[in-house]
């Protein structure tokens, strides 16, 4: 017994998943959105120990669409709304096919000249496409999280005379405390990024936000200056284009001015937002972020781009590269000096073939088009947004800049608690419905439902059905 | 213009893409495995600029034949022996297309009860196939290098006295200096997770190794002692089974007694060698694991696995759980408290759903077929080995204890430094003839070929063609 399955089984088994695919994103509606399993039921459906003999494929398929498919939820679904909103498409997946078979590890540009060199390429053509500057060197991760990791890696070695490299943080009685500033509505990922790094909890200092739920510069500075008082280093601040909760927009150049002032590394967390600039009328929400030292936006989020799909850009890569290239001898190439081996600016040294995806997804649908579609994202949030608006009972949350829409559930003479058990009624209903997902924050402590729209089938009819399914829980609840 | 290609589209293309992927696949002799590419030829070939308008998914998978494919080099070729040789399979470029369709993060077991189980089940499966006992909590992650890092970061919050997550490293005299110990002949990978967790590059101490490339407890646990007289606090140490260079396996039982008594986390890292467990007579390769408080082993690399699918067990996940969990309001769920969500074990909130190819090809091949595709692997070497060892002028540089060998053409009355240049000359002449592909490291000091074995679709002939062309190579060179 040796080799691969045949090329019939190849191309038999492979035409059955892509009529399988092309049904499932022709009728979506077949399944629900919010998988209706409960804790353990896969599980049990699956034998506790792997087969001996090999099965044939068909049958492994069978399986996944009887057992694996009513568990999962299904993020690539037009009516999903949940977290943002995410999907792939069709030269996204034919892309990935291609990727696994190739299977190539992007590390050094010797172990695949493409692979690299397209990553120069689709990474400098996103540049241009959010319309930054020349000079920010672009490179792919799997995750936000990994490229503000990574951000933030590059904040400390931006501080070569710490020596952090070399003789790292613990039991070093001349180092003072390391600080990160981010806004009270930043995403989790700062907060896990230092947790790695070991710069600790405590110091990710949040600061306060403005009524839209915008870092407030003056806060910022004030948190600088007082750290600086305590003998604190500030090394890093992260603005964010698009909270994670309500998708506010922190003033980017005025926190630029201060950080440059400071001496701060700002990282700018559009991982959400960010790729709204790719539409030329919202080009806006990057501004100060030719000021600011690394940016992460993520493909994989609002760009049809099947996770994984994240591109940081920073403008001195020197810096990262100082913070983690590692040449052992194995790896050592003959043009190492002439090439970029992107390996050297992050811990992981296997890297998956991403610009693939990326430069077939910017062709199949060009840079119009990928704005065409993000602008009609935005009009539909805002028109649900004016349904909101328009409807007595219901409050919108948050101001609405992008595609998503923060709102709740308010009829009058109800108390807040109540409020917040409505709603979180509502939202378990509406989801366990099946028709529609979406989730939810707190904003002023307050539960609040949140609908993001971001997936690339996603029409009118799908919105309208949310706010249908919407009012008749509420109608229920109440 | 909106939403996605037509489903004709998708099934026109992708059954375009599938019979290049069979071709592909079936007739690798066509493609030089170390691409031709010189630096900048693939950017010089492609726009500077991303087009305004979508173009037909035909144009750009023709585009894909003609521009990227040459400056691919073949990870997936048959004849590829270079660093460790992996491959990907048709069980996992289909699953890979249905996970590229569903789009699923698997961060919260509500996100997906199938991507979240699936993961349990499938690093179960596996776990039954290495031969480690009940009790080890699995994940995947996208590589080896994540896998350690986060082993360490166990590491270093399995002191939770040192209040690392909330307080952080730097700036706190009380802290000790923290070491973390490895063979001189570790992965690169050691260090990069040092780096990021703020340990810095001196306190990774290089053990040193016995004649045949294992860590010699003696010197490890010589190393220790000095640490600890010096005041420094000894967290982990990494062995290796299967070095990068040589494969060589460190002494794992001798080496977890010392770490159970000195109270130092234990990781092995089995990236390569790990999964031939697999093979019952190879089984012993995990001897002493079960000692252990961590393991990594990379179903990406010698178990046919499109990269990528790193899987990393642990016997106290609640350690690294604590290391990283932090739930912020909006990924709350109502049953978080009885279920896994694997974002709570990692720095990375999206996660591909891995779990669903690894599943897949453990099916497609069964446990059996697996172990009979490894084994050939292993034969393939030793058979190697055995015609270097038979011919004059070439000798073996390490043992063979899987399916890689270290070699070098060493004829009589040259220097060393002769051979050196000798086997440079040889690797980059066999390597520009694009019919097979291999790297190098040093021994000793030594320029040292290395013959990796490990595609599913290697045959005696691709190995025998390696050889032959190795040998006129040296005829030419000297």
């Amino acid at each position: 017994m040796s080799g691969d399955l045949s090329r019939d089984e190849l191309i038999e088994q492979g035409r059955a998943a892509l009529d399988w695919i092309a049904s499932y994103l022709e009728r979506p509606q077949e399944y629900p959105v919010l998988s209706r399993s409960r804790p353990g039921d896969i599980r049990a459906a699956l034998p506790a120990s792997p087969p001996a003999e090999g099965e044939p494929l068909a049958d492994v398929l069978r399986d996944f669409e009887r057992t694996i498919v009513p568990g999962i939820t299904h993020w690539n679904h037009p009516a999903f709304f949940g977290y943002f909103a995410t999907s792939s498409s069709v030269p996204g997946i034919i892309a990935e096919m291609l990727t696994a078979t190739l299977d190539v590890k992007a590390m050094l540009w010797k172990t695949s000249p493409a692979a690299t060199e397209l990553e120069q390429v689709a990474t400098d053509w996103l540049r241009q496409m959010l319309g930054l500057g020349e000079g920010w060197f672009g490179i792919t991760t799997d995750t936000a999280s990994m490229s503000t990791m990574l951000a933030l890696a590059a904040a400390r070695e931006a501080r070569p005379e710490l020596a952090i490299r070399e003789r790292g943080m613990a039991g070093r009685p001349e180092l003072p405390v390391l600080r990160v500033y981010t806004s009270s509505h930043a995403h989790s990922s700062i907060e896990k990024g230092a947790l790695a790094l070991g710069i600790g909890l405590e110091n990710v200092v949040k600061v306060d936000v403005d009524a839209e739920f915008r870092m407030r510069p003056d806060a910022l500075a004030a948190a600088i200056a007082r750290d600086r008082v305590a003998g604190r280093l500030p090394i890093a601040c992260v603005a964010t284009v698009g909270t994670t909760s309500t998708s506010s927009i922190d003033p980017v150049p005025a926190i630029a001015e201060i950080c440059r002032r400071e001496q701060v590394w700002l990282h700018v967390d559009g991982a959400y937002g960010g790729t709204i600039a790719i539409v030329p009328e919202f080009r806006y929400v990057l501004d100060g972020v030719s000021d600011a030292d690394s940016l992460v936006v993520n493909p994989h989020k609002w760009m049809f781009t099947p996770f994984d799909c994240s591109a940081l850009f920073l403008k001195r890569p020197e810096v990262l590269k100082r913070a983690f290239s590692l040449v052992p001898e194995y790896l050592v190439t003959r043009e190492q000096d002439e090439v970029v081996n992107y390996m050297d600016y992050g811990v992981q040294l296997g890297r998956r073939f991403r610009a693939l995806k990326l430069w077939m997804i910017i062709r199949a649908f060009g840079t119009d088009g990928l704005a065409d579609r993000m602008r009609e994202h935005v009009r539909l949030a805002r028109e649900f947004a004016d349904w909101v608006r328009a409807t007595s009972d219901w409050e919108l949350m948050a101001p609405v800049p992008f595609s998503l829409v923060c709102f709740r559930y308010a009829p009058p003479n109800t108390s807040d608690a109540d409020r917040d058990r409505l709603n979180e009624e509502i939202m378990h209903a509406v989801n366990e419905g099946g028709d529609v997902f979406l989730s939810h924050t707190k904003l002023h402590d307050r539960f609040t439902l949140r609908l993001a729209i971001g997936n690339i089938r996603t029409e009118e009819r799908h919105v309208a059905l949310a706010w249908a399914k919407l009012r008749e829980a509420a109608a229920r609840a109440a």
